[in-house]
């Protein structure tokens, strides 16, 4: 607590109201956002340089040399460096997707022909979009263009799958034969050991399967992740891979079978969870929206992803859960470790609870420590903007 | 994408090379930061002068009417509007706690002597701080202080019990008779029902429940939840809750029965869910970290609060798990309706899975729109900061 200033000024000049202060307060406000906006001014500039020369947007050196200046002004004037970190984090931001616009939209191989299979539904529109934008010649191809299928596919340099995963296998197989042989084919369903088989034994040219974690309603593609599961010629796959680098996109690498182990657990077993907690609610009439008002901000977030997933297309979630025979496998197992619990509910048997809860932490280790500082620090944010 | 601004910069001047640019940006943030300097200075100052005439610090009204005219001044200047109430929601936040260091250290009765019993504890310490904060004379009672109690609890307004749920009950009755009949007694456990139930028999004075949302480690009670449960007397417990609200508490009143019910689902069903989760990657040795490489936000926020749980206590989860047979009943009747799905699965219905599905978002009905949105929001927000 730092009364000097005001307690001084108390005493050199007479002491301003409370409205008096309130003007003051506005004038600065003020001149905040001009020089918000003054600085997007710049940040464009910025953006047309570096399109011109081919420099990346995402400089995270750069980006940390400038918050840790303005944590040492901040600390120096009295301020909490975590505050002045924390606004100008979403300053940079604002910058990278303000510069993203201006990038983007060089395509990294502009003379590319792009053909998107399933261009109309929602993942498919999504990139049809963000292809255009960056003036690619763009054809799409949904379930009534079949007939003008050898037009659509002649010449085209990149052939993206768009289409429900339980087809995938049978549009691969259909779309191939018509395909140039130096033509990259790639997908973009949630599953990758299948879609790439089947890509693989009926496209002879360059093959990759792609996973983008995140729904066609995103805004940016900033730092957003994309699984990439390598096929075939994976050379010939990189202005592609390149091409979402420069939309902003983080890439992740790994083999299908580890892919869709672990989608498994971070898609499947999620989901499931979700929809039997959704379940739970309906089936004891919960009162909803009093349940809120007491809410702790994770339950509310628990609560609002309940309320996400019922908002959405059943077909989706089925899709996933059931995708694969091992999938519906682990859940199963999901559902009869639970079962291990209820004699344990049985019995109240406190001691046995906690001797589980000891053996689970000591293999959680030091992921414990880190998950209670970041998660304290997600729950603060929680609470205190929302 | 606004380019006119740079364009007619590179026609009608020489342009500045990204060097230059670097430079005119930094002048700009430090001119940002010299402004919140600034400004921190004048809410200083509106906070001596909320304090001399005991105005209260959070002004929902006013702080809606900045917002929007900072919006309209952003959308003016070629600003999202979004991204500069982001940055003034920060702002107001840190001016609020602010105020709250200059405002909250003013007791509201500041001649009340408060006795905390369990006050070496996690909440009682916190508690503890706070009103040693704000002035008031604070005596603890733990667990070697009971030869004292006699001179401990002579003359005190205000007895808060800080003990663990299962002694609560025993407590309240030691400590009672020793307690002048004007005295408030207050518990802060994750219960209602019980702990009020003894403290009325055990006491003839003031009685109020209150459970706050909120662990010891949190640093601030801005906007923190404390559910209120009135036991007796409760006008003469209004200046302790006009303490909670001067520190920056939200208050929410509720019977015993329905904070206990609502409880059950908000903390004891989460915190069983997050136990199981736990348990099963622990039976499956799932590779935590390769699993986080590979994960969308939500999941995430999932595993670090699986983390977060195995990082503390297990009686502090037995306690709220265990905590009545309505309790342990609820959970039981939460695993037995995730058995119902096992056949489900069995059976690979997904069309009984959409049937399902639709019947429960039916119930959802506008909660999902809304759930949509707000998720939406806070998914882009753990992606990009985070």
């Amino acid at each position: 607590m730092n009364n000097q200033e005001s307690q001084s000024a108390g005493t050199t000049k007479p002491k301003l109201t409370i409205d008096e202060l309130r003007k003051e307060i506005a004038a600065i406000d003020t001149r905040l956002v001009d020089l918000l906006a003054r600085r997007r001014r710049v940040i464009e500039q910025v953006a047309v340089v570096k399109k011109e020369q081919d420099l990346p947007v995402f400089h995270p050196a750069r980006e940390e040399y400038l918050i840790s200046a303005r944590r040492d002004q901040a600390a120096a004037a009295g301020l909490d460096p975590d505050y002045v970190e924390d606004l100008f984090r979403i300053m940079l931001r604002n910058s990278r997707m303000g510069q993203l616009d201006t990038v983007s939209s060089a395509g990294v191989k502009p003379e590319a022909r792009i053909l998107i299979v399933g261009g109309l539904g929602g993942m498919g529109g999504f990139f049809s979009r963000w292809f255009k934008h960056s003036d690619y010649e763009v054809r799409i191809l949904d379930r009534e263009d079949w007939g003008n299928v050898q037009a659509l596919a002649a010449g085209v340099d990149l052939c993206l799958l768009a289409v429900p995963i339980d087809i995938t296998t049978t549009v691969a197989g259909r779309i191939a034969p018509h395909l140039p042989d130096n033509c990259i084919l790639a997908d973009v369903t949630s599953l990758k050991a299948e879609p790439l088989k089947a890509m693989l034994s009926s496209h002879s040219g360059p093959v990759v399967g792609l996973h983008p974690l995140f729904g066609p309603t995103t805004k940016t593609m900033d730092r957003q992740i994309v699984v990439v599961s390598p096929g075939r010629n994976h050379e010939a796959c990189q202005w592609l891979l390149n091409q979402l680098r420069v939309w902003g996109n983080v890439l992740v690498q790994t083999s299908p079978e580890e892919h869709d182990e672990i989608m498994g657990l971070v898609q499947a077993l999620r989901h499931f969870a979700t929809f039997t907690f959704g379940q739970f609610l309906h089936a004891r009439k919960v009162p909803i929206l009093r349940t809120l008002e007491l809410s702790s901000p994770i339950y509310r977030l628990e609560l609002v992803m309940v309320g996400r997933l019922f908002a959405q297309d059943p077909s989706l979630y089925a899709e996933i859960i059931f995708a694969t025979p091992e999938r519906i496998a682990l859940l199963k197992e999901y559902i009869q470790s639970l079962q291990q619990n209820l004699d344990l509910l049985q019995r109240v048997d406190k001691t046995e609870f906690n001797n589980r809860f000891r053996e689970i932490a000591k293999w959680f280790g030091p992921f414990s420590e880190q998950a209670m500082r970041e998660s304290t620090f997600l729950v603060d944010q929680l609470v205190h903007r929302f």
